[in-house]
């Protein structure tokens, strides 16, 4: 299971069909590696979940016609297609949502450089529309999102990172660029400033709760739920909220620390970590985390939004706050 | 030597120190091991050939004030400077003008993500100003780029490699960005329509001397004038001008096809592979291509132009046919 239940969509539902059709489009390329390389991510699917926010948001107000409306929610997935790509070459993944990785297959170098062809790809598709300041908006998240990640390599396997720490990280990861997203259909639909202000901090806390439920569900879900193996995080030494958790609290957290540096762990060791782990009240507490985000993003999202629209978002924070994948 | 001499570019080095200055700038970051890789992308210096025609050809016509001219120029260098930070990633090299390499100092991974960033803050920069029509030519260029290199890459040690296939390469690795540097400067100098065509047709003809120059160079001058090792080509597999030349028309042709196949050349192999080519007259017959580029370059000229920048740009194309680095 790896998609959003159809119904939560169901408003933007032809949007969202429309945005498969461009994102198939807009990646043609003369040479057939590229297509070969695009497609195979297209086709990986995922949640769309930057796109479908941003024209869920959109339509909270009164949006311009689909023509205009889509290129952003084009370019929203291009966009994290793109950090995808880089990020499985950075982390030497080999699987993500159960199939092959681009890099493992085409291999690290391809990899690179479709990434940067998406990238491109993604500004194409915005040029000759966008607003300049939506442009803004979005240039400037993508570059928090590259400081996140090289914060996140050069902390690797670092066990005295504390939440304050982790909590940035993940804003600059995740958060701020789903933030984004419903900040630009905000503005793509007309809402007024405080409004978009409201959307853009409900954006925000999904996007914090996604990530959070991201890095327990890679201690706590099966290989087969995650569709990469389990306890990635820790091998790579990415210091996720229930390991600064263990860490604080476990009787055997020495032990973690020990393990938590190193740069070589041994299946046994992320075993063991994971265990140690999972006998604390990490996960619990990493949910309450969670559920806290929720929380907040639901009462942020202003009551002068299209009352289908706000129901629909309303259902997303539910479930986020529920999903195993 | 390192930079063109610093007459040619006269009538545009106020803008070109302004540019500098806006590149550091502009790259800062709270992140202290972005701003250290980005220093070092920035000091490493290099010709910033694209920012001087782009500025020149803008001064060929009635640019607007230099505050509205520099953003383009700013994010041409740093556009080209990601395109040198992932190139370094893919070839695996050790040494760029001389210096250590980023990748080569701070790892692959570190080196991929700042590529990204510098890519966000090159959009950043023109985001809020740049005309709809200019983005959409710098985004193309670089989408063309990405498939150039990618070519590159799967045509890496396939002797069967034809001129039109090595110039169509070229023309999408460097030729269409430096193109694209000098129609853009015509476009925010406010040229006709026909002018703009034909300072393009200038820049790509530019684009084509310089990268065959470049290639000629790696055969035949000392690593100390190229700031890298010799025969790099040959060694990664990418099979230029003077090689396709010499697979051609050498009588030692069968030995030299053996060589370029070699995806692990030995250190003779590729002395060995260089003395081949340096025995035929692959050199002269490139170099009759760079000098024919430039003379269509310069023709290519508009009468119209400011006479001197038109002089300037007439410098660029005989410096380009002079260069020893």
């Amino acid at each position: 299971m790896n998609k959003f239940p159809n119904n939560i969509f169901g408003i933007v539902q032809d949007d969202l069909v429309a945005v498969e059709k461009a994102l198939y489009s807009t990646i043609q390329s003369p040479v057939d590696l590229v297509n070969d390389i695009g497609g195979h991510l297209v086709q990986a699917g995922g949640k769309r979940l930057r796109p479908a926010l941003y024209l869920l948001c959109a339509r909270g107000g009164k949006p311009p016609d689909q023509e205009e409306l889509l290129p952003m929610a084009v370019a929203l997935e291009l966009i994290h297609m793109a950090t995808l790509v880089h990020d499985d070459v950075i982390d030497n993944a080999s699987i993500r949502r159960g199939r092959p990785t681009a890099n493992a297959r085409w291999g690290n170098h391809s990899s690179v450089l479709t990434g940067d062809y998406l990238w491109a790809k993604a500004f194409s598709v915005i040029a000759s529309g966008a607003k300049r300041n939506m442009l803004k908006i979005l240039t400037d998240i993508i570059a928090s999102m590259c400081e996140g990640e090289i914060v996140q390599l050069r902390e690797a396997f670092n066990p005295d990172q504390d939440e304050a720490d982790y909590r940035l990280r993940v804003a600059q990861k995740t958060a701020n660029f789903i933030a984004a997203s419903c900040e630009l259909g905000a503005l793509s639909g007309g809402l007024n400033d405080s409004d978009v202000v409201q959307v853009r901090e409900y954006g925000y806390a999904i996007g914090m709760a996604f990530q959070i439920t991201d890095d327990i569900l890679d201690v706590t879900a099966s290989a087969e739920q995650l569709g990469k193996p389990v306890g990635n995080d820790l091998r790579q030494g990415i210091v996720t909220l229930p390991t600064i958790y263990a860490l604080k609290t476990s009787p055997f957290r020495d032990e973690l620390r020990r393990i938590v540096i190193k740069q070589d762990m041994s299946d046994e060791d992320v075993r063991r970590g994971l265990t140690i782990l999972r006998e604390t009240d990490a996960i619990e507490y990493s949910y309450r985390q969670v559920d806290s985000y929720l929380q907040h993003g639901r009462n942020s999202l202003p009551t002068t939004l299209n009352a289908t629209v706000r129901d629909a978002l309303l259902s997303v924070a539910d479930f986020v706050g529920m999903r195993n994948f």
